[in-house]
């Protein structure tokens, strides 16, 4: 990401400081006083890179629209599994803290900066932002904006940037999916998961296998062909099962499975959406057809516990296949990284993207497409839901809904208005003392 | 490319020496003479892998079509730089000598195998090979055949099936090439280089970069936007001149040529196809715009002289850039590798082909594209055309014309009747004592 974000939440930081001194910062009281009531809003700040414990909600000076810039009262924001890698610092070139993490949101235009075209105070829209999308108001490049359909709720709203732009721009900008084709699709359930079965429901005669935690299997299954389990090996199923060759004798259950696995193995599939990244990509390569593509989008599998870990980060490094252009040469093969937000905010793609999302809106329009939200939770709620997104509990988005109270707590927790900060120790099972019940759609 | 046409090649062999004696095998006339008129052909012969010394041409046992093949009487063959070195064996897995060369070729269908449909004998046809073009007559399965256009030459045919699909499926298929985008292409003069051009002209506004020998950018500056000096290091001027801020202050002649790195150095290149490999692979990659497509699709690098140089394969291998997938996603890269012969004779992607074979057909019947043609050579000269291809003489396609007869030697050589085979030492600068003056279109 590219630096400009983090900046502006320093100088924000600093604004806060410069106005209504330290306390109003860490959102006290009296800090709130001396702060003007309209030049304060509510924020998710991380403290420091870390575990939950460096999220709180605070008072944060409201930002004001550059040149080129939309201010936008947020309605809802998107949480994406990026956002729990940026919390741990686990990211490249990782931006200086405190800051505001979320880099999607949907709400009303509040106010336009000069030479701003095309949109009027009132508009209701879903935006990009580089960082700072999880406060009540923000600021970003009218590139960035797009209006919502009048049908579309924020919730949803808040769900579709990422996940249908990153599942479109994949299957169709990198890869060229076409009718006939196969995808496997690793966390099928997730946002991204999702996204990528509705776009491949547009195309005739797409098969989707999909991997997820087998609890989900029975929500999901309508969306894709075929569901593997999170945890089986599936190529080594694969490859155990070429050794069949008397399939009608297998048992009914797995007769569906094993003639799914077989075909895999005799065919190939054409495109591997991979977010997982770490032995995975040699896995995923190795099931491609001849031309087929495989596309590494994240790599989850660098996060295994609430804070960075070395060894994580080193095994999923040193798993991930360092590829031979000359064997993809003699195997006929694609590889491809994609990486949206760097595309947007390092790479200046503002305009494709835009492109992309004119050719979204026209699908979810038409019935075509509509994102999966798995639950709305308070702001106050984030480290809950990170919780939950990190434990692969959801099923679609996780929305933080701006204008949502809290839950009522089911055990005693007050790390929300804490004073502690950064001292607090990291302590493993954050969520164990603070059970909510979530807002479940 | 399979086993199969390699066992072929040596199931002729013996059929040769059963019928005629090994007389029969090296061409001599009592051989002719005992073996059957009908069942004779003339055919160029690897003898052994090494040098331009083992090639000959021979008396071969004529082959017969078997269920689903097509015999044809060949009239024209394509020779492509991969013939170099498959005749060093300087391919994985090569087959066993002796054998007769060639991967493509076009003439008069003489008779149909069993369950062959869709062809009458004396249908004008082009087709893949999987090895033994190179003869008076060749059978392939009907699946490698294709009927040519009425106004397409046997010569035009022969240059067609190898260059433009492998170009066509390159930019269309492997990348997505689409309005505005812009290609680098290396040896823009070849037969590939100049279906690569001509295909891009079919898409409006496509910049094509191309690199090319000096001598070839009068002759070829039509069909490629922007053309660079093969040996130029083209990436270290890029950034040479990204140090220069008074672009006005350059020579008019420097200037067009500054203007166009400049114009690569701040925004990269879409698509780059590299037939060259080793370090050319990291500095295709590092000129990629993002989401642009790198596409490898041969390595003649690996060839520097006349026999296989162990030297110039490992340099190859090491000097290649191995990716690492998390790189491709910092930078939204795509990396891809090409080959059409294993697609055709190990993927069995011969109904893929099939319908890209269509397509380019149709492009030609509208006058969109048209193979050129560099020059044509008889069987005899065979040594002659490689010494042209690999000194990256030609400008297209070269092209064996087995009805011609040899240009009359401007300088004694014997080798075609010699009955030295293998027992001959290399020598380097094999075509010193032989200087023939080809037939150039």
């Amino acid at each position: 990401m590219a630096k400009e974000g983090a900046q502006r939440a320093e100088e924000t930081e600093q604004m806060i400081e410069k106005e209504g001194g330290k306390e109003a910062a860490e959102g006290s009281a009296a800090g709130s006083l001396r702060a003007a009531d309209a030049k304060e809003m509510r924020a998710v700040v991380l403290s420091a890179f870390g575990g939950l414990n460096k999220l709180r909600v605070s008072k944060r000076v409201m930002p004001e629209p550059r040149e080129g810039e939309l201010k936008i009262r947020v309605k809802a924001c998107g949480l994406n599994f990026i956002d729990l890698m940026v919390r741990q610092g686990n990211i490249d070139n990782p931006p200086k803290t405190p800051l505001v993490p979320g880099f999607e949101c949907s709400g009303i235009i509040e106010a336009l900066g000069d030479s701003v075209k095309g949109f009027e105070i009132g508009d209701r829209v879903m935006a990009f932002v580089n960082y700072n999308a999880w406060a009540e108001v923000v600021c970003t490049p009218v590139e960035f904006v797009y209006k919502i359909p009048d049908d579309m709720s924020f919730s949803e709203a808040a769900a579709f940037p990422m996940n249908f732009v990153t599942a479109y721009m994949m299957l169709f900008e990198v890869a060229n999916l076409r009718e006939g084709m196969s995808v496997l699709v690793h966390s099928a359930g997730g946002g991204v998961g999702q996204a990528v079965a509705q776009l491949c429901s547009t195309i005739p005669n797409v098969t989707v296998f999909g991997t997820a935690s087998s609890f989900k299997h029975e929500a999901i299954k309508d969306s894709v062909t075929h569901l593997f389990d999170r945890n089986a090996d599936y190529v080594q199923e694969v490859k155990r099962l070429e050794s069949f060759h008397c399939l009608p004798k297998l048992s009914c259950v797995c007769f569906h499975f094993h003639l799914e696995a077989f075909r895999i193995s005799t065919e190939g599939v054409d495109i591997v959406l991979d977010c997982l990244c770490g032995e995975n990509t040699g896995k995923g390569l190795s099931l491609l057809k001849p031309l087929g593509t495989y596309i590494l989008y994240g790599s989850s599998n660098m996060v295994t516990g609430e804070t960075k870990s070395f060894f994580s980060f080193a095994k999923s490094w040193w798993q991930v296949e360092k590829v031979n252009p000359i064997k993809l040469y003699e195997e006929n093969k694609v590889i491809a990284g994609f990486s949206l937000l760097n595309l947007l905010f390092k790479q200046n793609r503002g305009g494709l993207i835009k492109s992309v999302m004119d050719k979204l809106i026209n699908l979810y329009n038409n019935k075509k497409i509509k994102p999966v939200v798995d639950s709305l939770w308070a702001l106050e709620e984030v480290k809950e839901a990170m919780q939950r997104i990190h434990d692969r509990g959801n099923i679609g988005k996780l929305i933080l809904d701006v204008e949502k109270a809290p839950t009522p707590l089911m055990a005693n927790d007050s790390t929300e208005t804490s004073e502690a900060g950064e001292e607090e120790e990291d302590h493993e099972g954050d969520n164990e003392n603070k059970e909510r019940m979530p807002f479940i759609q």
